[in-house]
């Protein structure tokens, strides 16, 4: 069994948007064994829609449609379908009571437009939208004698996911041979993917019943582990039992191994130690602490800090001293060793971390004249003293920030381990 | 002359990865006046990418591949194309050439399987890929007794965009009839996208002949106008007409008329008038010191400032006297108040802002205890004196806390008007 998905509108053949739903779906059907083989994205047009729907019925088993299920003149799904099972379409009067009760609630006449988002291909059963005006409709049909599953899913992603769980996950599981899928993936930070996948690669090739996959992100490698078997017993054993192995090999070098983000295993470990945490960042310019107070609860560990993105702020809110800036430059190991100590210091945290750089995209000046973009200086200041590390990262404005601030998460991940 | 847009590649059957180049694709064939009608999505197997250029090459005038030109036995771009087209390959000693040098550079001998990257379709011109090691193709050709353009390109971004603006948009532009066309965008803060297209919609519709798109992101309107003419002047005078005729309408609404970001608007503004601004951050937690530092050369006008995330910070960094935060709450006016003059001071700064406020998901405590999730108090301080305004935002935490960032910029630029 193969899926294909569909995504109708015009606005996805834009420069300017993207189908995700795609993403959520797949997910969703790969739970149930289900590959996706194909996905097409399509214009409002009667003519594509229709052949889209006939390539796809020719040669998916499933086939999802997300969007065109709207009252204008431009939501054409459900008539592209008709079009190619040669079907009829039924009005549904339950629908319309409905569609006719959403309206009155916000006193509104309903258009008359709107009446065509209660028309069922015959023999499909309704999916009742619980967060739009366009119900689903679930149909198992056939095409050219193959026994064909067609979707009809809203587009907006607040109505097609719960629709999607509570109305079309269950119905495919029904229709599928009982299978169950356990997932587990494991994070680790900074390493290169070609050393992940040398180390782990003899590991993962001897489960050969668990699919890997390896995804590289900013500064961050995830491994994927997924298997699917008759019972989620046996399935969960089968992950475990590679994941295990892999921690073995990585130890350390692992910060999650249940799903949590870098910034919250941070968070987590000071909240373990009691531990608190202030950051003076330069050239991250707010970005450490930004990521940290993204998380809920984070105003447990973390105080705050200052964006010293200025000379005279480094000394006024971290008390470095201004000889120093101007004899080092403001990047420079003495001033990373300041800010760390000055802001732990000032904020009476715990631990202090700084960050100083040079971004780019222009060169380092003043006293910090030929040092090159990338140089980064990461302080980190506790009760056993002062570190500071060195770092020379490639790339962009935007990808020196993000790494530096990266390099600064996983220090502290490995200082408090 | 409508397109279709072939990614080819396993991984974007996944629920991790997307096609992103076709975004980008998409564009630079606008530019042409070329709409894209399709876009297919096709893992790495034979089948199914010989089954999806078929169909492309039977609806679409130019078909363009990315992905699958790869060394490795799951890139077979080349061969679905080859077959579908019924063309032999001619391998290019050129290419060879070229490959055994890139590997001689790096000190290894060439794998064999390689060569095959070298295999060019038979009448295709080849097209140098310069950051990478297989070259893109160019082909115009039959299909079913229909001429059509066929175009493979490599799938990383770094390389396919290089390689389609300097090697593949000149061929389509010289293969299609001289068409020039101009763009234009409007940028706008905060207001509804319904009273944008209430204020707007009957301006741009009396200009037919340019195609209005609105999108709405966070906290924020866009208006994308372009228009195609056989002459570039007749293409600029009519989007800048409408863009002029929107502006008489929104006025100071408009934030920006050539795709400067808010950030950039603000920095720009504050340039202008000599003036430099620090920020006291509560609930944002450095997200907006994170935006403003993320422009290159932010640093000429904001110094900086503090994140102060527990309430002993919005003392120590600020000088907020303890008791106003005790009596009123750390989310309250007064806070606000105090820490806009406070930072303003401290840092020396013409301008202060500040932020506080109940991002969630838990509910305020303290003393802030039955203030709603969403409540944010926004200061700005300057020689005039300081104002503070109450927002009520919906959403998420961290949709809260990009909205009062985005109020924060969008106040700072309206002041400053």
């Amino acid at each position: 069994m193969i899926a294909e998905i569909i995504a109708a509108g015009s606005e996805m053949l834009t420069p300017f948007r993207q189908d995700t739903n795609s993403l959520y779906l797949t997910a969703g059907l790969n739970d149930l064994g289900i590959p996706v083989a194909f996905k097409t994205i399509v214009g409002d047009s009667l003519e594509h829609l229709t052949s889209a729907a006939q390539i796809a019925l020719s040669r998916a088993d499933i086939v999802l449609f997300s969007g065109g299920l709207g009252p204008t003149e431009d939501d054409l799904t459900r008539e592209a379908v008709a079009a190619t099972l040669g079907l009829k379409m039924v009005r549904d009067n339950t629908i319309i009571t409905m569609l006719h009760k959403r309206f009155a609630e916000r006193r509104i006449a309903m258009p008359p437009n709107n009446a065509k988002q209660a028309d069922i291909l015959n023999g499909a059963e309704m999916l009742p939208n619980g967060n739009g005006s366009a119900p689903g409709q679930y149909l198992v049909t056939n095409f050219a004698g193959k026994r064909r599953i067609v979707v009809l899913m809203p587009g907006p992603p607040k109505e097609l996911k719960p629709l999607f769980v509570s109305q079309v996950k269950p119905r495919l599981a029904a229709a599928m041979p009982p299978s169950f899928l356990a997932r587990r993936e494991l994070h680790m930070a900074l390493i290169p993917e070609s050393t992940v996948d040398a180390r782990t690669a003899p590991i993962y090739q001897r489960y050969a019943d668990v699919e890997t996959t390896i995804l590289a992100t900013q500064g961050e490698i995830q491994l994927h582990f997924q298997c699917a078997k008759p019972t989620l017993e046996e399935a969960q054993a089968r992950v475990d039992a590679v994941v295990e192995a892999i921690e073995h090999e990585m130890d350390e070098d692992i910060y999650s191994s249940h799903g949590e983000s870098l910034e919250e295993v941070v968070l987590l470990m000071m909240g373990l130690r009691h531990l608190t945490l202030a950051a003076a960042e330069s050239c991250t310019g707010g970005l450490l602490s930004e990521r940290l107070t993204a998380i809920a609860g984070s105003s447990r560990y973390f105080l705050g800090g200052a964006v010293v993105y200025s000379d005279a702020l480094k000394t006024t809110f971290a008390g470095v001293p201004a000889e120093v800036i101007e004899r080092e430059g403001p990047v420079s190991d003495a001033v990373a060793r300041a800010l760390a100590e000055g802001i732990r210091e000032r904020t009476g945290a715990s631990i202090g971390v700084s960050i100083t750089g040079i971004a780019g995209p222009g060169p380092g000046t003043g006293a910090d004249v030929g040092k090159p973009i990338g140089l980064v200086y990461l302080g980190i200041a506790d009760t056993d003293g002062t570190q500071v590390k060195e770092l020379r990262l490639n790339g962009d404005r935007e990808r020196i920030r993000w790494w530096a601030a990266q390099h600064a998460l996983e220090q502290l991940r490995r200082q408090m381990l």
